[in-house]
């Protein structure tokens, strides 16, 4: 028996609005910040559970106040219990019925129950001394689906399908988990493709991404219509006519411009078009995919909730899904997503970046792979190689793959020094300085 | 030339708990509260913007911190120039690109947004010595468009749209406003409706409601489908055989839910089905709309944004329109969402209730019937009455209609006296003593 005796938030902030990194059509000037959760038990294990939502800057104190008004629901309660019904625990705060005015299901508070849900998530994993995917993927069918809130999504799937999913799935799991020990997990890359960036610095880290191993490289634009041709020219011309270009708008358009600019990016036969216009916006999503396929419209970084991912899947706006770890209500709204993603048959491409994004959103590709779609066909996550560093067990990116984390917990612990350099003083340490 | 001074906020909450008035099947103890903002300005005039953000209790220091992020904003502005600029402090604001990611446009911080805005709107009405609503209706068409932020609009309406319904209202303005000083708008009671009252005072409650000269009444359902049978059954009986009588659900159903739930009281010849579902669910909303008709589907109280008002109207998901004063991003994006509902020719008949509601939104339907869509037919605004003592201005409901509000401003202002006692201090007022 053990209790939770504190749960302990920090404002953390990166300057990276110093260099430019992180640059896109509709965020200039991030600053990548994280609103850092840890969970601490009177347990003798010593171990403590760590999370974050992610953010860019302004505001991440308030995301650090959404998740101090959750401390109440925790301090004090029993760990094992807690811990071992993770979908209890998980729909009690969706529901919870004061809290879910502010939603319901969206935004800062919703953010910051996925917070919470994932730091009891990287505890759990390392009491049972196994990396999340791993813990994860060895669960059964039945206690799988037990973790998802089911609320609002049997129009499209029920518990009884997610259930075949899963069973489908089982055969075969320890081949794959052999599999991703060996081999990782596709990567694809973000890092030449910053707005901010010269074009020579583009043309240098496109071939040093092909050179590296990634199956895709993905540009920001949106902008400036003949700034992308010019750089989609230079990054076709460094990686030839046959590798994959993804490009990223960031929202910038409406459904008719997104339409236009991409239709008129036709000759660089591009892999998907991210983020074209308002991730609330289902119908301008289908609007858009219908008019500019071949190309397929990716989103879901911004895609507050299940609701919205099975809308996308039902209206056909959305032919690559992309998962982002922090946006949602934790791990468990993340599995609904994954069966989503599973029942309509598309491919889950993560989110990733920011701080600690990629630490935390492997985990789930891993889980996907083993216990859920069963397959890496047209998967991968992505890469950008920021601030890992800061992290206790950071990803290990090897040709152009995410190799199995080994470590116990959800990869989503940072360092203390760096916890406390970087907590937000009201100045970033590289100005005061 | 004036100063904003400070942009001070309030945590205020209303033990309404304990009385189980606004009990519904989705929030069975709401304590209405208030995230309240005052903005003050160093003008001899001593002229002060009020506003709110609209809570139901716990969460509510999370909407003040929201409010607080965006006081650098403001302190120290020059009050002349954002006021003569709503539009352009408005997109300011929700382009904020750092900001922008805790939404984008939703939940905690878009909320915070609006409340700002609100309070700005509130002294500019004071400092015109015109009620907002009349304020509003004496802007020119043009002036109005350039309120709005056609962002993500344009596939529905587009600035162009908008000017021709404003243009079209133009004519009979003046009758129209001397119309509303003369008749009021009309109003309708969620009063007898909820969930926690006895059959005696549902029944009491219907027919001093039909005796007070209220055009309809709305009854919260969607906890136990015979419960609903026998409360619509004892509301019938109370109201005639011919008088509108609409459900709400709050959000209790999935889509297959509410079609059985909805069809299976067809006897009762509902006027509409409010909140079937998640306010997220274009596509199950317009499910549940061809499935039920003729009974109506109406929401908006919880539609996060105008994308998400735009959807629900291009995929016929929505027939009455619910604007909430609060919710979304203040009354620029409400104005928006008018100019949308009039190009789809739907009515708004807006949410109110819990704190302030009432006070607030009535200056939009007003403005709406002056000078965008230019009737009330259909339309009534609900009315609650609680909680009105609080308000300097408070609304006058009298023989079911609005009255029009003739003192300066937006309506939003409480009383010093009451922001002091029911300031939020860990514990409610009536429990300590």
């Amino acid at each position: 028996m053990s209790t939770i005796v504190s749960v302990d938030t920090q404002d953390v902030r990166f300057p990276t609005s110093l260099h430019l990194d992180g640059s896109d059509a509709m965020n200039p000037d991030p600053d990548y910040s994280a609103a850092y959760v840890t969970v601490r038990t009177d347990s003798t294990d010593g171990l403590e559970g760590h999370a974050f939502v992610f953010t860019i800057g302004r505001g991440n104190d308030v995301q650090v106040a959404a998740i101090d008004a959750l401390r109440g629901h925790f301090v004090g309660a029993d760990v094992e219990t807690l811990l071992s019904d993770m979908g209890g625990v998980h729909r009690a705060l969706i529901r919870d019925s004061q809290l879910r005015w502010l939603g319901p299901e969206k935004g800062v508070m919703h953010m910051a129950i996925g917070a919470v849900v994932n730091a009891l998530w990287d505890l759990r994993a390392k009491r049972a001394g196994q990396p999340l995917w791993q813990h994860l993927a060895g669960l059964s069918p039945e206690e799988i689906v037990s973790l998802v809130d089911f609320r609002y999504l049997t129009d499209a799937l029920t518990p009884g399908e997610a259930l075949q999913i899963l069973r489908r799935a089982e055969p075969g799991r320890a081949e794959r988990i052999a599999d991703l020990t060996a081999v990782g997990y596709p990567a694809y890359t973000t890092s030449p493709g910053w707005l901010g960036y010269s074009d020579e610095k583009l043309d240098r880290l496109c071939r040093a991404a092909v050179a590296d191993g990634f199956p895709l490289i993905k540009l920001k634009v949106g902008a400036d219509v003949d700034d992308d041709v010019r750089r989609l020219r230079i990054a076709r011309d460094a990686v030839g006519p046959d590798f994959p270009l993804a490009i990223d708008a960031n929202q910038r358009w409406d459904v008719a411009d997104a339409i236009r600019w991409v239709n008129t990016l036709a000759e660089f036969q591009l892999a998907w078009i991210e983020e074209p216009t308002s991730p609330d916006d289902i119908l301008g999503h289908a609007a858009i995919a219908a008019a500019v396929a071949p190309v397929r419209v990716a989103t879901g970084e911004h895609a507050q909730n299940r609701i919205i991912f099975k809308q996308l899947l039902q209206a056909d706006g959305m032919q690559v899904m992309q998962i982002d770890a922090s946006r949602v209500g934790g791990i468990n709204e993340n599995i609904a997503n994954l069966l989503l993603a599973a029942k309509f048959d598309a491919p889950v491409c993560p989110h990733a970046g920011g701080v600690g994004l990629c630490e935390a959103v492997q985990h789930l590709s891993m889980f996907d792979y083993v216990a859920v779609s069963g397959t890496m066909d047209g998967r991968m996550i992505e890469y950008v190689d920021h601030l890992h560093e800061h992290f206790v067990t950071p990803t290990r990116v090897v040709g152009g793959r995410y190799q199995a984390p080994v470590a116990p917990g959800a990869g989503t612990e940072m360092w203390p020094a760096s916890l406390d350099v970087y907590t937000w003083r009201g100045a970033h340490p590289s100005v005061t300085v």
